[in-house]
């Protein structure tokens, strides 16, 4: 047994049981958009990642990722984050447990913005300025800063899979950039 | 196969697979806080529902309940407030997607103020102001109105169970009054 | 005297004072967005206003307006929502008096995406669905409804002056439409 | 001429306009709650100044200052923290402009929570947190810091003047402890 599945206990489910509960349950996400701030607390970058789908396709995502049995949505962030950025990203998880925005992924494309033909996901979406430095980890390939006005260009945004263009897009203009 | 059994379609869970889900997953719920208010928008009053819980206990609750597979979040307010307040509640579902706070219900006490002996809950929470009738339906025995000064009652919060009179809280502080 | 000098007593200041103050104070402004919404509180259109600027152009902008001395913020929203709407609008000004967002206009062009030639005013934005029957008043001479994706459409982004189409963007990702 | 005067240019007032503006425009404020947090960002603790009023009375308070003219409010939040925490407090401005709500002080009682007999001034009232080390300067005694349970006895709250303890208890309800 490994150390991931102590960790999360009761939580385990096999693969098979996950994509059970994937057809008749909505999933718990979070979406972190990782940013990079001045001194005056003004967003000057923002971190996309570039990740192979299980198509095969390379795409630009955000951190994103599921919440465990019995996991605080802020420890579920931190992993993810950690998951992805590294260890010495040290992120800074918004004090306020209220999200920006939720995200709704639905199986079926057209019915919101979200889509993911895995599952209907419903996702808290957090902005989250990274002090530390970040070292892409695991199936993250890439991690690449953009300003807010390179971010907003057509042709990053036709990067980002499943809406996350879309949630970006919300992000930036949660932020005033 | 009743009707609510078509609604859901593959969402649909058997008691058992319920409870084994709700072992192994976060579970997405809503909150709503329904208020009236006056012609300028201040919250007048805060409706508490009657409930008689499984323990036969009599507590005060605020409309809660769980979003089912391929529901829009809305769709589950609107579902939840009907089935609680009645169908001419008229009740007015916020147009933003952003909830003012989320709740982390867990089955053990003391992690967050929130507590579900059931299960791991997170829950997205709405004010929804109701203008029409409100008529309480099936297992809530009563809706009373309350002003924000007698929500805030030490009295009326220790009706609410799980932690909802910190919810309740919550949303008197958003609303400002 | 008329109506409008008495209903703002202490709180009115002839033109030069009011001139000589927009020099050297921020002027405490509310802008509103106003919105029709389906009955799943979905937001389907957004009104916007033509008006002739004191330069003459024809423009279309938000409902936007001072906050007068002594008057709350959401009594400022209504006037300004009657003045621009017509006594019959029925806007639905919101419970919480938090904004979706501040926007900061500066008489410097650039500082912000906001841009006032006459002022630095900090405006305080909310959304406001209404429900009744719009009839410009006064200095608008007409309110046209949009649907999201017509909104967000760039040649109707560029009718909108002083960066209150970076305003529309912000009201638009914040309502997830 | 001062610096303060330079920097502020034509923002520049002597008292007696002052005084005048004040009976004339509300006045924008910006309320600051500095925070402590740990590194899952939860807030451990609350810091309220001590601090002689007008009238000799020694009261407790939040960072509270006007914006200047031509002045970025985040700049103002970082000019009031800076003079009341110190030039080593290293605050951490919120990355998005949205107050988490508004404080609307009139300088009649009772029309809001809030109250300041000099002027009606509107307050957009931001979270802080602060990582570094904290010297109170000027009019501030003494900076003290309380965990989120003993900031809301009513001792405390009661050593708050204005109806900032209304804002503070706003504030621990938006941040969820």
């Amino acid at each position: 047994m490994t150390d991931a599945t102590t960790l999360t206990d009761a939580g385990w489910l096999s693969r098979e049981e996950m994509d059970s509960a994937r057809e008749r349950l909505p999933i718990l996400y979070v979406d972190a958009v990782p940013v990079r701030v001045d001194d005056h607390g003004v967003v000057t970058e923002i971190g996309l990642l570039l990740r192979a789908g299980e198509d095969g396709q390379i795409k630009r995502a955000l951190v994103s990722g599921r919440v465990l049995y019995h996991e605080r949505v802020r420890a579920a962030l931190l992993r993810h984050l950690e998951k992805d950025l590294g260890p010495l990203a040290l992120p800074r998880v918004p004090a306020s447990p209220q999200p920006f925005t939720i995200a709704e992924y639905f199986p079926t494309p057209g019915v919101t913005p979200f889509h993911d033909p895995r599952q209907h996901a419903v996702s808290l979406a957090y902005v989250v300025p990274v002090e530390g430095d970040c070292e892409p980890q695991q199936d993250a390939l890439e991690l690449t800063w953009f300003t807010p006005d390179e971010a907003r260009d057509p042709g990053v945004l036709a990067e980002l899979a499943n809406g996350q263009s879309h949630l970006l897009t919300q992000a930036l203009a949660h932020l005033g950039v």
